[in-house]
């Protein structure tokens, strides 16, 4: 088995070539100097070099051996220590960190093309730092002076690293329902406890801290998530003393071995808090945003991944006689020259364009939506971002997953064994359907708290934008007339479902993410063929076996609607 | 995590009450007087209570320990010799085997349900005794008599297990690239040598002895499948001397860990020849159609497994408010009161209980088509399995582990741990999308070798037959107009494509056979709707949200007939 390779000019394409990302970050004065091709060409170039050589070999081993716990203490697997000490030394947490905390300053969509990159060579050691500019948004904009100046340049400079500790046993998806107490101290500070699950890389041997931020209730704290602060707890004080924090016990899972899933007990563990008290989601919700737009991009490098072992293995490979070509009996064909297998190809490789273009454009979004002088333009970024992320995360992990199974199958029996590694994407993939949200909570943030709240303008106002950024190519007619239906029927249809019984909007919910998925992939593939000689492939494989589904989407809505 | 329980009365349900089994073996002299409810109740109660308490409970540590292999021997998982042992000395395999070999000589549909259960129970146990019949019938069928007397009644009772080593390194769906070779000795026996992979159970310490069918070579055979001919090869023999024939290793696999899959070694391995020369394949098939509908009840079984599990989960475990329920901020509703949650239950539910009718009526139909007075009858069957077992195969197979992930999803995070033990289901159940004839190669069968062969002649009769059977009664019309409107579609647009180029109706072949299983499930929800007052909730999901796919796949098969 080779490890995975990026494809740093794939990534450029996508980037300069279809979305035209020089240009848009050139609007934007924080970030201008940076809208130049040739430097950031140069930053994926090496992205793609670094992941390659020092992390993708690692991928491997990481599944087979895995994070070891003994005694309170995890051991990682051979060589992921190393790689993360390189890593950031090297500067890459902070591309996109503030210049004035140590950053790099570099626009938000770097960094998004470094992650998908890392989580396609190895998703495993990718879980670690995947939430580190999470944290240090987090502190920079919600943390006191005081903490700022004692945590930030560690976690933008990725020294140390981070975890965000919100699930309890009880309480997984419903945060509302977190049990951990904080109680005040005379020192100003906390001594938080309670357990929590689920925790990605609570401990390891990666870097030489680790900063939890830990959702918990004050003891006067309401019920409920208004009841929610958020905390800070390292694992080493600056004095060098240990925290009250102990990891209890590691998950055993169906993949991702590489990342240890801790459950983490605080024992009147010292805390300081972070923002004000009963604000600790809203402080959350920064780092939840962005952890889900990177959940989207694992599920984009992940497909990718999966379909580079399955190309390559197609295109070597030699089994049955292919209809249609020449050879004679007692030889075989190429498996790439099948019908079936070409099929599978070329669909997933129609949502792996399509799905890097659209979360591209919503990395580009978050630095519009910040740094935009124009009070319109920032509006509707966030309107993006807001509305696409849900789409992104849910449409993308699903697709890692099955698209993964679907290149597995190209493998036939060799598929099924550890030998080619393709069994441990889609074992690690499984994952990123459930956490930051499972996919049917997208479906409900999407239309119950996106859409339905605002009458659908929100919504409504980004399908009117993608069509106008279509323009008026006849090509693309078909695709603007699917945009108006879908526009007619959100008016006609879903909005008044906000005036219906409460429990009606959650049936459909599920059908709407993917039907308005299916309309982002139809204009991602208006753009992507658009730019000169782009995958006709699986641009045909779209509107042929992907698109189809949009139809069937409306008529199950339909049936949920009326039934 | 509790071990899997079967639940026998839901057998029972749709063989009796669905189907009227009983009715339809009366007609069967040869199985008449097995033609009993309460005895067939009986037998379908004990084998439930037998797979409960003896094979279910060891399930999860076949997955976690594992067969071992060291220096050529294949140590299976804890307590799985004893319960093989137990399993055959109790009569389990013999049940449908003939009274004169020491069978039971109970129908074929007997064993169908007790596989079901098998492998709901333990998919990694059932690997092993799962080719034992097909192999029993392959030597009553083929072998001569002095074979038969020194092997079929091991067989027939279980006391000896078999294999079926086809596949070879270069050879896997391409069985006519088969380069193992059996040279002829002196005394009428052959030498074998090659190397065989992806055995099932090549070896184990389940049973005594293990018989090898194995597809080779004779010196002056011509190329591709017409020069194969059938061996077969003991572990040990009569004399007690050992075959020269050595497990070199077993594959390490994403799931499935509790059956040994062996690579295989013949080195001049002492063999007989069954059946004719360069009739291999032809003995071959008995045994893999039956393996076929074996597969496509594991497909069954393994998602009913699943959805057990996610079902007492959800109906146990509380996380956020569910719409439309009156409880308050702090307290949490059962999950499956929540929409996202009881659509997934329901609609696996419907794809269990009408896969277990199609499956139990192609069972049934095969022993109609062996034993039925009436020549009309026998051929109407041999048409029903010939082209519903490519369906069932695969449309269930891709069930059982898409399906599969969604209870995985009821769980949440807990879904992906271990712990509760539905992510093993997902694991094992990828593999049946492969083995036996990929679900690729399935579409293929249906489609190119069944379907278009005789002008479609066999398929558009088993149309008609499914419209007959639901009779005139006005709530099936909707069923009856979709299996007509497949027909004019197979008439008008199908058929024609046997002239044209030699690769188009290979572009359509996985979306014919999936339309062909929704009309087979639209047929069968109409059989159990008719049974007072079977699954209303499993019955809408299946209108809601299955059927919709069919309308989807004729318009993805227009594409490909125009494209």
């Amino acid at each position: 088995m080779n490890a995975h390779q990026p494809r740093a000019a794939e990534h450029a394409f996508v980037l300069f070539d279809v979305l035209r990302a020089h240009e848009r970050l050139a609007e934007l004065p924080a970030l201008a100097e940076h809208a130049d091709t040739g430097l950031l060409t140069q930053v994926i170039e090496e992205a793609g070099k670094f992941v390659g050589e020092v992390i993708a070999p690692l991928n491997r081993e990481g599944d087979e051996v895995g994070a070891q716990w003994w005694d309170g203490a995890v051991t990682m697997p051979p060589g992921f220590r190393d790689a993360y000490q390189a890593f950031w030394q090297a500067g890459w947490p902070s591309l996109a960190s503030a210049p004035e905390d140590g950053g790099q300053g570099l626009p938000t969509v770097v960094e998004a093309v470094l992650h998908e990159m890392l989580n396609a060579a190895n998703h495993g050691w990718t879980m670690a730092p995947g939430l580190l500019h999470g944290a240090y948004e987090c502190l920079r904009h919600h943390a006191s002076d005081d903490l700022k100046a004692r945590y930030l340049e560690k976690l933008a400079s990725g020294e140390w690293l981070a975890t965000m500790c919100l699930t309890e046993p009880h309480a997984g998806s419903d945060l509302g329902l977190v049990r951990t107490r904080a109680t005040p101290l005379p020192d100003g500070r906390f001594a938080l406890s309670g357990t929590k699950i689920f925790i990605s890389g609570g401990e390891h041997d990666l870097s030489d801290n680790i900063v939890h931020l830990v959702l918990a209730r004050l003891p006067d704290a309401p019920p409920g998530p208004r009841g929610l602060s958020l905390f800070l707890v390292p694992k080493f004080h600056e004095d060098g003393s240990r925290s009250a924090v102990h990891c209890e016990r590691i998950e055993e899972k169906m993949g991702l071995h590489g990342s240890p899933t801790c459950v983490m007990r605080f024992d009147e563990a010292q805390a300081s808090i972070v923002g004000e008290p009963g604000k600790g989601l809203n402080a959350m919700f920064v780092m939840m945003n962005a952890a889900r737009l990177l959940v989207g991009l694992q599920g984009v490098g992940l497909l990718d991944a999966a379909w580079q072992k399955a190309n390559a293995y197609a295109q070597e490979r030699r089994q049955m006689r292919a209809p249609g070509t020449a050879s004679k009996a007692g030889e075989a064909d190429l498996i790439v020259l099948h019908p079936a297998m070409q099929r599978i190809l070329n669909t997933q490789r129609a949502w792996i364009d399509a799905g890097r273009v659209i979360a591209y454009r919503t990395a580009l979004e978050l630095d519009v939506q910040k740094h935009h002088p124009d009070a319109t333009q920032r509006e509707a970024a966030a309107r993006w971002c807001s509305l696409v992320t849900p789409v992104l995360k849910s449409a993308w992990t699903e697709q890692a997953f099955a698209g993964g199974s679907a290149c597995l199958q190209v493998f036939g029996g060799h598929g099924y064994v550890r030998e080619w590694g393709i069994e441990q994407h889609v074992r690690d993939a499984r994952v990123a359907m459930i956490y930051e949200g499972t996919n049917e909570i997208q479906a409900i943030d999407l239309l119950v708290r996106k859409t339905l709240t605002d009458g659908a303008a929100g919504l409504l106002a980004l399908l009117a934008d993608l069509a106008t950024d279509l323009g008026t190519q006849p090509e693309a007619q078909g695709t603007r007339d699917a945009l108006a239906r879908f526009g007619d029927f959100i008016r006609n249809r879903v909005v008044p479902l906000a005036g219906t019984t409460p429990d009606r909007p959650f049936w459909l919910a599920d059908d709407f993410l993917r039907a308005t998925a299916l309309l982002l992939m139809a204009w991602a593939w208006e753009r992507l063929a658009a730019t000169a000689g782009h995958g006709a492939d699986a641009r045909a494989a779209f509107w042929r076996w992907v698109w189809p589904e949009f139809e069937m989407r409306l008529t199950m809505m339909d049936a949920s609607l009326t039934g």
